[in-house]
């Protein structure tokens, strides 16, 4: 075996080990010095990303990639220089766009564990700890929201959750599942009779996941909603809009309901939905993707009733629940028609613990095969502040969305556009004219945000335009809410001398 | 407005800040700590996890989320407790399973500040950095790889790349980018007709994007290949395919070719593949999610020969490119077809970059709104290791399995069951019959992993029971190699005194 020592021998050996432990620890010390101060004097920052498209190539000097290794001080200084100028900062404590990335502490600590032990958690046997614990803080996760039993792991009817990367795939995935299910009922060849619902508030989420799964635009119908009705999906325009379709010769299968819908937080009712749903053989999904983490408070959790007749609930807890993205909590009652439509067991992967079915094997659960460590932060979310101070730190978002709300109400320039439900206030110039108003509004917006001092986005029902007021960032406390309203008030004084 | 400061007055503010900068960095301070220790001794614990199904519920002691804060100290321990136990160490020197999840110091970091960073990239304005450092590095990567310039953002062509979570994604959007072309040219009830190729080495994820995709089975070809062939995709093979399926009526629409397939590195001949697709208007798209990234080094460059007529390619930088997953980089010629499909655009995220057509906006690229800034790791892995280097490492991975393969090879009880091409190598008991060593195999598989000081998967190609030896872990060693070899040889003497 001599000859085998002589090609160790031959071996270049004598590269770095690329994951040295002390190296990585002295490394990882100064990223995290690194962050904290980024943290730190994240206000000195224009809120939005004041560059314009292909700022990046005209300044960073290189080419292509490095021949050689670059220090971590000198990577760091090229992250200032030329990655920060390009960031719109969602953490900002001035951001009110969007919705809130909420990300903490706790969340980011999570995320680093996760990532550290760099487990690819396809099946049970992949590393069981990534599917078990998913499992457990799943079914905390669903206990806080009184989510029926029916739902959890521990309900023992076969319902449970899995985390998704975000809303787009929990739509997918359960759009696939109803689609085969039905498919499997009624004969493929009826896929050009199936129809899936939404409402013009619906997020396009649910367009994207139609465009995937091969519906073609005559197969959705997009639901009006009027301003009587708060935005919210009115009953009688599904159940409408089910006849039609019906004696059309179509075969109702999908319907997608909103509790806080991006443009206006409105919420869809769920409760009389459910029962239309029913009556026709659908199956609802419910996006609760910003609000439903506010549901974990019993004086929010009434935007939820009727979910008990529902297929499946979704939340994005990297919006307001203090992860991380990506991090999308799915609860569903039969999973079996997902892990039907979405299974595949290769030879490669087969192994005890999946034959003895006594296991969850997540890949069956998801568009993908890989999937993170996402469970981790959650737990480390959930441990770090407990239940008590999650529900305070969601309070204390919507309380400074009431405060601005009362602002916005006293000064007779403004209106508050549609009823506020969480943490979300919109708003608009209070014209006599719609059109007058809109073209004002939309000035007023630009204006606010080329300060840099905050960041706004808006949104338009109906033909109306509005100005979104999103609170819930993590780092967002009353001075900056108060700061924002004067803003509002310096720059609508400009704006209104047009008038 | 005295009633507003009361207001004010009323809330709860002394709820401790989630994210002060201090707080975090303190914490993420003993967290870095934790994960440094956790690598240093990493070796100590089995590599695959030897707990049963059900063992976290049974041994956490908690039922529901605390309602109290809970101290680091005390999560962490809780880590160490309840979730090291079942893990199955991807970082381990010792893994030699699957495919390698090659993360590396550069590789955290630049997870950590793309996460510290938090946003969600959908367009360009919700943070420009996100989408240009983005085609920044995934231009670097494929002047690496020496991809045509057609598939480079600098190649002025229209093409580029985009970075997805994994392979099961890119495949899905190709497809379903191929898929709305062909409808929009012979009509969306021809969908029955469409025909998807593979082989059957051909990755899971296929299978899985034509299910999503709404593909029936009758749709989709797996093309058998044969040992003769080193389990390459037969161009005769595909012809007669294709050929069959034009005489029954069907329209061919997409091939997944293989750089390096899952069993056994098998590399489909692409060059003669693409040519029988090009004369039949299939999109081809090139699936190198784990050798892919060897093709940095110019000897491996050959197996890509004939990517210039693909329409798409991608690879797993979190498998064998020090990157944390998920990282899946794609690189399409025209990507139209990709943004027709998937994009959406509502009214509440109208801006004027958009507007401009001077941005890309990933979200039209992709099968989610929502994105990572997956970017920055990439980056730092660049930067931090230079090409050089990164090249060297992939090199000794290589060598790592030549040498395991000489070992093999010397030992008359074994034999190497197919060529090997990258860090791969595939082995088995060489008995006189293939079911014996089928059986033996599988039994000296189980034996091995077992003892948990190492962990190697399997597959099955034509009959053949494999043992898959991967080198390519970050940590691996020399002295790994050589101390799996010496358990190899232990276990198989006990196991084949049986025989």
């Amino acid at each position: 075996m001599g000859s085998i020592n002589d090609e160790i021998a031959d071996i270049d050996f004598n590269v770095v080990n690329p994951l040295d432990p002390e190296e990585f620890r002295s490394q990882a010390h100064k990223v995290v010095d690194y962050i904290a101060d980024y943290y730190k004097k994240i206000e000195q920052f224009p809120v939005v990303s004041q560059v314009v498209p292909g700022y990046l190539r005209k300044t960073i000097p290189q080419n292509s990639a490095p021949n050689s290794p670059e220090s971590l001080e000198s990577i760091l200084q090229d992250v200032s220089r030329y990655v920060v100028p390009g960031i719109t900062h969602w953490q900002s404590p001035n951001f009110f766009a969007y919705f809130p990335a909420s990300n903490s502490t706790a969340g980011l600590l999570g995320e680093m564990l996760g990532t550290a032990f760099n487990v690819v958690g396809f099946n049970w046997l992949s590393s069981p700890a990534v599917t078990e614990l998913e499992m457990l803080v799943l079914d905390w996760f669903g206990e806080m929201l009184n989510l029926p039993k029916a739902f959890l792991f521990s309900g023992g009817g076969g319902g449970g959750g899995v985390i998704q990367g975000t809303t787009c795939e929990a739509i997918l995935c359960t759009l696939v599942a109803a689609r085969d299910m039905k498919l499997k009922e009624i004969g493929r060849e009826k896929m050009s009779k199936l129809v899936v619902y939404g409402s013009d508030q619906t997020h396009m989420s649910l367009q994207k996941a139609v465009q995937v799964a091969g519906f073609s635009e005559e197969n959705f119908r997009v639901i009006k909603t009027t301003k009587s009705e708060s935005f919210g999906l009115s009953p009688a325009s599904l159940k409408m809009a089910i006849q039609s379709d019906i004696q059309k010769g179509f075969i109702p299968l999908y319907l997608c309901a909103t509790i806080g819908t991006t443009s206006t937080n409105a919420v869809d009712p769920l409760d009389s939905l459910c029962d239309i749903a029913q009556q026709n053989g659908i199956w609802v999904h419910v996006d609760a993707a910003y609000a439903g983490s506010a549901c974990i408070c019993p004086e929010f959790r009434h935007f939820m009733n009727g979910v008990e007749k529902a297929n499946s609930f979704s939340l994005n807890a990297h919006k307001w629940f203090f992860s991380a993205p990506d991090c999308c909590c799915l609860w569903l009652k039969d999973p079996s028609g997902l892990r039907n439509s979405l299974s595949v067991n290769p030879t490669y992967l087969k192994n005890r613990a999946t034959d003895s079915g006594e296991v969850v094997d997540y890949k069956d659960w998801q568009i993908t095969l890989s999937r993170r460590f996402r469970a981790m932060k959650l737990w480390v979310v959930m441990k770090s502040y407990g239940v008590a101070n999650l529900r305070k730190f969601l309070r204390s978002h919507v309380k400074m969305a009431k405060i601005f709300e009362g602002l916005v109400e006293r000064d007779e320039r403004f209106e508050v556009a549609v009823p506020r439900n969480f943490g979300m206030v919109c708003f608009r110039l209070s014209l006599d004219e719609v059109q007058k108003s809109n073209m004002f509004s939309l000035k007023f917006l630009e204006g606010i945000n080329k300060t840099g001092r905050v960041y706004m986005t808006h949104a338009v029902v109906d033909g109306m335009y509005l100005i979104r007021f999103a609170a819930g960032g993590t780092m967002t406390e009353e001075r900056h809410v108060i700061m924002a309203w004067k803003l509002v008030q310096e720059v609508a004084e400009k704006i209104l001398k047009g008038v």
